[in-house]
Order: C-alpha cells, then sequence, then structure tokens
C-alpha cells in the first residue's frame, strides 16, 4: 500500500524506566515516543530553527497497541504527513523493533499562534511538508 | 446525556514535571493520569487484591485535547466502563480542572492471560463492573 | 533534632507509572516528587508569580533512599532551606509515607540569570525564605 | 587520572519529553540515563539473562549538575564499579554531550533478595565485575 509508506524514522532504544510496573513499555511512552519522531521529522525539514512561528498543538490522538514492548528493544519510528489543511495537519507513525510493529499512532496536529489559538499554518511551513512528501498542500 | 455520567472520579495535581518546553502539560502524560484513574477505580471495585488473573492489556487509545492543562492545576479524572464484552471492554475517560474539560479519552481494553493472549474476561471481573457501572455485561 | 523540623510539606499520591520493572517507586521519580514539594513551597513563599527574575538551576543533589516505595501509597514530602548564601541555597527533604520515611533527599540549588550564569539572589527573594525558615540570611 | 576511566558507556539521545518548562534536561531524567547506562552494563557484563538472583537497590546516589542539557543533544553515558564490597557496591557515572560534561553520578547498589533484604552479592556477579573492572572483589 502506498498509504503506508514513509519517508522519515528515527532509531531510538527503550529505556529501562519505560517498562512499566506489568513489565512491558509502558503505554503512554508511545506518544513520547512518536513525538520524538515529529521533533526529529520537523528538524529535518528545517523548520525548528530560527521560527518564531513554528507552533503547534495536539488536537487528537489514537494509538492502538499491536504487540507489547520490551526492556532492552531498539525501536523504528516512522512518521508522515498525510493531510495537510488549512489550519490542521494530520499525522500516521509506527512503532517497530526490526519486522515486528508494536504500535500504529495517527494524530491531528492544529497550528496556534503564540496565545495557542488556531491559526493558518505558515506558507513556508506547508511548502517545505508538501514538497517532501509529495502531497497537496489542501486537501 | 445519560450516556457521560460518570461513578468514580479520582483528584490528581498536575506535576511540574508534567508540564513540557511548550509550557503546557505534555500530550502523553494524559495517558498517565487515565491510568491512574483506571488504578484507583479497579482497587475501589476491589478487583486488584490477591487477583493473580487480573491481567489486561491496552488494545486501543484515543484523546482528544480540548483545553491545554497548565502548571499548579488540580485535575479530576473520571472513569468509566461503557461497554463490557467477552474479552474485552471498553472506558471512557474526562480530565477536567474544575469547570474547564482539558481532555475526553477512550481506550479499549483486551483481558490477557499470563502469557499476554487474549482470554475470557473473569466471571467476578465482569459481574462486579456489570453492577457497578449498571451496565448490561454483554454488548 | 530541631535541625529536622520542616515548616512546609505537600501530600502527592504515587501513580501507578512511578512503579518501575522492579515494583518499587523508580530512584528518578523521588527527584520529581521534591522538586513538586520546591514548586509548592516558592508558590506558598508567593515567589513564583510575576518575577520574571525567579531563576535557578539545580547545582547538585543527594538522595538516600531508606525504604521502597510501592503503588497507591500516599506521600508526604517535606521541605526546608537549610542555608541562604549569597548566590546559592540549601533545602533538604523528606518522603514519607505516614510513619515510614522513604527517602532523605538534600539539594543544592544556585541562583541563575536568564542565560543560566550563577548571579546573586534577589534581595526579596532572600528575605522571605529568611523570615520563613527563621534562618540567617547569610551562611 | 586513572580513577576516571571508564571502560563502558552509551549513546542515548536526550528526549524531547526530557526537557522541562525551564528549557533544560529536567534533573530527574539524568538518573533514567544512569539508570540505563547500569541496564546496558550488566546486560554488557551477561549478568541479566537467566539469573533469578540478579537483584540490587539503589541505597544512595549523588549528581552534580554541570552544565545544562539540551533538545536535540545526543549523549554519552560512562559508567563504571568503583567499589565492590561484600553486600554492597559503588558506581560512577559521566554524562555528556561531546566533550561537555553535563553531570557526574555516584551511587551505591545495595543487593538484595526477593523479599529486598539486604544479602550477599553472589560470588559469580562479583566476579564478572572484578574481572572486567580490574578491580579487587573486597574494599
Amino acid at each position: 500500500m502506498l498509504a503506508m509508506s514513509f519517508r522519515f524514522s528515527i532509531e531510538l532504544p527503550v529505556r529501562w524506566k519505560d517498562i512499566d510496573a506489568a513489565g512491558i513499555l509502558n503505554n503512554a511512552v508511545y506518544l513520547t515516543l512518536v513525538e520524538q519522531a515529529r521533533y526529529g521529522y520537523f528538524r529535518h525539514l528545517e523548520l525548528l530553527e530560527g521560527r518564531a512561528d513554528f507552533n503547534f498543538l495536539l488536537g487528537e490522538i489514537k494509538a492502538r497497541y499491536l504487540a507489547p514492548g520490551r526492556a532492552g528493544m531498539d525501536l523504528t519510528i516512522r512518521i508522515r504527513t498525510s493531510r495537510l489543511g488549512n489550519k490542521s495537519f494530520d499525522q500516521e507513525y509506527e512503532v517497530a523493533c526490526g519486522q515486528l510493529l508494536l504500535a500504529r499512532v495517527s494524530a491531528r496536529l492544529v497550528w496556534a499562534d503564540a496565545s495557542l489559538s488556531s491559526c493558518v499554518i505558515p506558507a513556508e511551513v506547508r511548502s517545505r511538508i508538501s514538497t517532501f512528501e509529495s502531497i497537496p498542500e489542501r486537501s
């Protein structure tokens, strides 16, 4: 499926503290892993340096947990932007250990001004993401 | 809406460390807050003590972030079981600071045996939850 | 011992996620608990609101773990300032569950300007702390 | 100084969530980084696999914070065992970003049985550590 191709990913080890009292990678930590991929993605697109207007809020997140994560795992977190709207955009993520897919996550991100009010995504941000992902800017 | 009534809630302060570099309650922490409400809920239903067979996995979680959380907030986290299936059940949660609703979260929990394989929810667990919530046991 | 009296404390529940794979309150979480007591202490002394110059760095911290913390515990964290220097001050903390003392922590905090360079503690900050603790301002 | 040589280290990226509201690597996270180095160290010494008797508690930890950590940093955490006693041992750690030393940490670890009571370190554990570190077993 073309829809499931990802052009950016990061490698990140599970930390011992990520493992909870049930002996598995804690459910909340997946959002932190996905956040780290997002940070790396925006850094890769050179959107973080010197941009006072780079500011978004998480509007919604959905995670499906497919297999338990364990101590000592080296994870791959894949990320792509699947929709680029006027004031918001959608991303999809996969958290995997080698061939084992641990979780699928999707998120809606809402662009915000300094007072955290929703606003239009700046043109250059839109342009870099749409170019990188080869997706139309409006959808 | 009757569907949005909750029979159990916990009070939990935001910790300073819950606030991230963007100055707001970090998105992943909401799953930890909700997890704490779940822990309190099962403890209230006396399901945690002396039960070797009390074991579930998070199958899916969805969070909608409605207002940013801040340092110093005292939160209320409400929880209810909205569906009680054969091998899984659904829960809904609200994270609020007074009248301000910060997030709505829903989760699917899958009952598991000691090897983390899906299995039927024990009768007593089902019974206590359905009695507490006044919901039919199968749906 | 008079030296071990504390004039301020907070109550804070252990979160389920604070418990690690060894089944006990994770060692790093104690610093977060102590940080929360510090935040409450400075808020109580009305030092946080509207002060652009309230800024310090942790220079050193020492924790002695006396008894393992467990899920479900409601903790008391006591805090006091034990030394108030020119550019730095020292604090002591206790983490307890009822009569059970879990940990003793001490910290050196270094006052800092906006660029995180060490600087002299503002007069009003010193004054409020020394008044609250009944300690001499210089030591 | 020979005393400051380290025979084992791990590489670990700072996560965006490790950065707190003050914009720097949160003080508690250093203990998590050091814990991760400890986990890697014991795994490297093949002490974790199939050993039901591998169990210790942190008795004391001390951290000196030398320079603030920042988002995006790739860290090196160095670890060595500096003392190997009968029932406890001491470790030292350094957290660095390239040439920049962020923190020095030292810890006392107390061997424990399944009920978390202090007990004698198993002979094979002592032997592997003392061989790896070239330190006398008793001190």
